[in-house]
């Protein structure tokens, strides 16, 4: 108690970018996304999804890994688990297919760590709250952010149609116009952590 | 890995609301409180402070006890740490003074948990961020705030001057205006606990 919990964070230098084939979104809109939503909790039950937050430095301030669809959309890797999919192997099994090279002996070492926050979404539409409101006894979805710890140095395999951007905490904080109320409040939620910048 | 840490909670009516004598703050104003902060730099360096956050239940969903002064301004119970005090000695002797009786033997059994946000203050200025900006190489504050976990009973003497009220997480959530920003993303912050409601 009282002592942070570390986490090492390596320059952006130390990793090497390269693209792959293009990784495109199920749906074209967000009415198509909830449709999809509901279609599959029908099937299925309540959707789990897990998001990864990758960490580097640049400038001895930590960033961010982003996913950026289009010009403006950003999103943490990661997506929807198969139901009984352990969520650490799901979360793995996303990123790798997100980030990594097709070659199975070039995957990164994915190192899932803590779990910093959890989303709920009560109804089939765009909102989420960071628990699960009163009365709400079925939730659609519940989305888990973990902490992934990236070793010194890695490749990643980025889809042709994404751009991968290494965005600073101070330019998430406060900017939920820009990156929405889940990625805008990461800073507070790694607030918790003593970042030990490792100049690789 | 995967499970989330577990927090019980119970009603609020398991506990005892009693009043003291007025807790009068140290400064009328804004400028007066960033004054004496700077008089107190110069003798003692960065201030530390911890805050607790409190947690309760009703109709099935957490609530934190919040004291407030006037109409309008809400705080979490807590302060300044005496210079190379220990942060969890300190955040009880900051309990007790504004939450306990003053009989030695009527104190509430503080458990500090998990540190839950840390908040650093820059300048001498009342804007805060969750993490310390690059290129501030000597920030004026930092604030710590702790999960305290409580009994199932506890008695509570608050301030004359003072009220304390139990604040749902959805009344929190996204309310920067009335709360500010480190009280309103606290539901953030513990979305990553699993709570049990324990119906005492």
């Amino acid at each position: 108690m009282g002592v942070l919990p570390v986490v090492n964070t390596y320059p952006l230098s130390s990793y090497t970018f390269g693209t792959k084939e293009p990784k495109m979104e199920k749906d074209t809109s967000v009415a198509d996304r909830l449709a999809r939503m509901k279609v599959n909790y029908m099937k299925e039950g309540m959707r789990t999804s897990v998001e990864a937050i990758l960490l580097v430095q640049e400038h001895n301030h930590p960033h961010i890994l982003l996913l950026q669809i289009g010009n403006t959309f950003c999103k943490l890797p990661g997506g929807r688990l198969k139901p009984g999919e352990n969520e650490i192997e799901g979360l793995k099994r996303k990123l790798s297919s997100k980030l990594a090279a097709n070659s199975a002996s070039h995957q990164p070492n994915w190192q899932v760590g803590e779990c910093v926050a959890v989303w709920w979404r009560p109804n089939f539409e765009t909102v989420m709250y960071p628990y699960c409101p009163p009365h709400i006894t079925k939730p659609k979805e519940c989305k888990k952010l973990f902490l992934v710890h990236l070793s010194e140095r890695e490749y990643f395999a980025v889809p042709k149609n994404l751009k991968l951007l290494a965005v600073p905490l101070f330019e998430l904080y406060d900017n939920v116009q820009r990156y929405g109320p889940v990625i805008s409040t990461i800073p507070q939620q790694l607030s918790r952590f003593q970042f030990n910048m490792v100049n690789a």
